[in-house]
């Protein structure tokens, strides 16, 4: 399994108070945070605040989540420097939307019916998931348990964010990121580095499911999201719209399935 | 006290598999999730993704937060169109800061050396905080009790974050979103609203402690903050310079003080 990556954590001088009272002085690890400007055909485009591994992948992924580009083959070169933390992407040819247009709101005319995009480079770009993978709930807690112990850096720091790309049975690729986004925009960017076939691959995410991480999962072209935590109800009325399965609130062996419950094989019999 | 406010949940229709494996029907809680553009002097400034309630609050202390505004007496009027997700705020004059000019980062000719600030905008309204209060680990432990307490949102969706206003003694007002920023961007426009002098307060956090969370308390004025979450090191590199007392890992009766200790005092008395 292609892990997070080490990189991700810096040391501390900390005062520690723990159960008995008594303060302690120790080298704690703390979440890294670093700031990735990316230019753009030489216009600076965006600026992320990420963890510092997987750039590459980042700047891939947060291109294709934009909309700037629907494949590799559109980047002519990219090259980060990292001391300075500029990525540096050059397109074959104009961005396929600008930064301008993708970060307008955009309004449909049926406001509140069908679905809701905020921006016109969302609407561009998602998909609906038409998949007809399945996945049992005994899976789903075995690739949650995986995505926890498989992280390193939030078990140390508790500080980030950890997305999976899954098979039902075992985890492809994690990346980590203190950025919700930026670590499906890794996970986005991997996939598309390797030509990932995505119809029936899952996502596991630590974070939150908000209607961004929907969207993500959308135009990545994945049918099924796990997370240990909560969803928001924009996220699901997105989710069943897009056709995407999310199941929230994955912890030890209960959850709560949202979405397009008709992928998820539930093992309990009723008497 | 003033809370976070109730309308930031939404009723949906959830299939729970609980710890006994038997799937039940019911009607769960979600964090809403709604997105309010805010318009500035007739221009799109920008759209937050955020919690329905406490608009108002959120718009001014995300202009102030952005630097578009110093003082409330800048915006002669605010108008919200709650219903289209619209915030149109008409200032007397130009914006003290264009978004232009704070959304391009910032590199300093010391790079790596002093302050690291990513935006123009950060540099010119972040502050040195010089307030000689202190605040004991009972009090922490106490605060971040209450924080907990207070939210009943979080505790039925899980899905938000809350940022409280405190003296060392109480909770002064409870701010609700589903954005970690937006919370603070919401407590911020109430100190601002309310004329609130923040050298002798502390904030409490239920999120991560970031560069952008610190930058927010250094603008706000305030020299405490408490967080049940871990710290990234770029925050604590901030905090340590901009003189802001970093306690993180607040959890029972532990904790953890990364910046400024002299600001805590410690009960306990080694024999």
């Amino acid at each position: 399994m292609d892990d997070g990556g080490r990189g991700n954590v810096t040391k501390w001088q900390t005062l520690h108070v723990g159960q008995d009272g008594i303060p302690r002085e120790l080298e704690d690890e703390i979440a890294s945070e670093y700031a990735l400007t990316v230019v753009l055909n030489g216009d600076e485009f965006s600026t992320l605040v990420c963890s510092p591994t997987h750039q590459e992948e980042l700047v891939y992924g947060f291109l294709a989540s934009e909309g700037a580009i629907r494949s590799i083959s559109q980047v002519k070169k990219l090259t980060i420097d990292g001391d300075r933390g500029y990525a540096y992407v050059v397109l074959d040819g104009e961005p396929s939307i600008g930064r301008e247009r993708s970060s307008k709101r955009f309004i449909g005319s049926c406001c509140g019916k069908g679905r809701q995009f905020y921006y016109h480079g969302d609407m561009l770009t998602a998909r609906t998931i038409m998949t007809r993978m399945t996945v049992t709930d005994e899976q789903v807690w075995s690739l949650m348990a995986a995505l926890q112990e498989s992280s390193a850096d939030f078990i140390s720091t508790g500080g980030v964010h950890n997305a999976a790309l899954c098979t039902p049975d075992e985890l492809l690729a994690v990346r980590t990121d203190i950025g919700r986004h930026n670590a499906l925009d890794k996970l986005y960017g991997y996939s598309m580095l390797r030509g990932v076939r995505m119809g029936d691959k899952l996502i596991a995410f630590s974070g939150r499911l908000s209607s961004e991480v929907v969207l993500k999962a959308a135009k990545m072209g994945c049918g099924l999201l796990l997370s240990k935590s909560a969803p928001t109800d924009l996220a699901l009325k997105l989710a069943d719209e897009l056709g995407i399965t999310c199941i929230g609130f994955i912890r030890g062996r209960k959850l709560s399935v949202y979405t397009h419950r008709e992928r998820l094989i539930i093992s309990h019999r009723l008497p």
